[in-house]
């Protein structure tokens, strides 16, 4: 279990991470998209596909056996770079860079082809997971760093795959449990909103290693 | 918009299509596990970034301006390729094969490191992305295909990355209104609840090209 890591890592040898695999999600987002949109011949198709493997071969070579984790450096930077919403390693994410306002967090972002779910449309739940994210940062903003207990989208009316954004707030908080609501919405309003339960789970709360967000 | 496509495509050329495609996306799914965990030096990472960069040109070179929409042949096929959570064109999706045994539907599937959101552990929003996936084709092999109008989620515990399950039945159809509810489970029982309410939306109704089922 990777857990909650606290390391050593300088801010030097952060950068030097972030230069060197950073690169690698993003041309793989790129790869993402193309790989559902392409319509280039199967010859073609082939010849990337050699490329494919050849970075596959080369990345493999030195694998951590664990997940990425969120880690903790003694000089105070988190990384939770291997996160589905955030993580800036992690293809999977759009990633999200999610911006404190005091108790409020939002983001703003693009959904491309492989966030789709009926035609030209984000999947819903594709929208759940952007929304468990802010939600949680937002609980996180507010000094209530929790993991979902439970969490409520409903659909006001589709979202377009393209340009959108995202808000979340502390609505409030009674013991371990802090309630948050946010949206996310187009150039025309508000499509989903969400409410979201998010408690302290009992490993965190006697973990000395406990960070100040989940992400 | 690219909509609910009727095209003419032939099981040959789905087929075609599917060979010539899916293994990119499936080296992909690769790479983006790859992107979070090497650890390969910069020399070695620059060298697969090259080919990246290559595979990203060579499949740039004809690019459909649509993302894919879900596709129904006239013989019957239809291919939800590009959706978020089934689509084997998708890199983000697992992508999950989801059985169909008379009204409930079943699937089995593996969510590594690029699913992660507190260490070690899935994502809360992508068991929120997953379930909706298997609640909405719970409720179209109901014959009540729809989009989803709320999906209300319980974390009973922490989802550990790895082997996984799900299943989703509806529970009961009221009008346009059907209400499914589902479940994923690892080894040692259920971690996650969800119950979603799904709509056939009004442009769906009138629409003569309308799909038997949303992926």
């Amino acid at each position: 279990m990777s857990g909650y890591l606290v390391d050593d890592a300088t801010l030097d040898e952060i950068e030097v991470e972030r230069a060197t695999y950073a690169p690698l999600a993003e041309a793989t987002r790129q790869l993402s998209d193309l790989s559902i949109r392409t319509r280039v011949s199967p010859d073609d198709a082939a010849r990337a596909q050699e490329h494919l493997d050849a970075a596959i071969a080369l990345l493999g070579k030195d694998v951590d056996t664990e997940s990425y984790g969120v880690r903790h450096s003694r000089i105070g930077v988190t990384r939770a770079w291997g996160n589905a919403v955030v993580g800036i390693r992690n293809p999977i994410a759009p990633p999200l860079t999610i911006v404190h306002h005091d108790e409020r967090v939002s983001a703003e972002f693009e959904l491309s082809a492989a966030y789709e779910g009926p035609p030209s449309l984000v999947h819903g739940g594709v929208s759940a997971l952007i929304l468990d994210q802010l939600l949680g940062e937002a609980a996180a903003a507010a000094g209530k760093p929790g993991m979902t207990g439970t969490l409520t989208v409903r659909y006001r009316r589709a979202t377009p795959l393209g340009a959108l954004r995202g808000e979340a707030h502390v609505d409030r908080v009674d013991g371990i449990k802090t309630y948050a609501v946010g949206h996310m919405a187009d150039a025309e309003g508000i499509c989903v909103e969400a409410e979201g339960v998010f408690i302290l789970p009992r490993w965190a709360r006697k973990d000395s290693a406990a960070p100040t967000k989940f992400e």
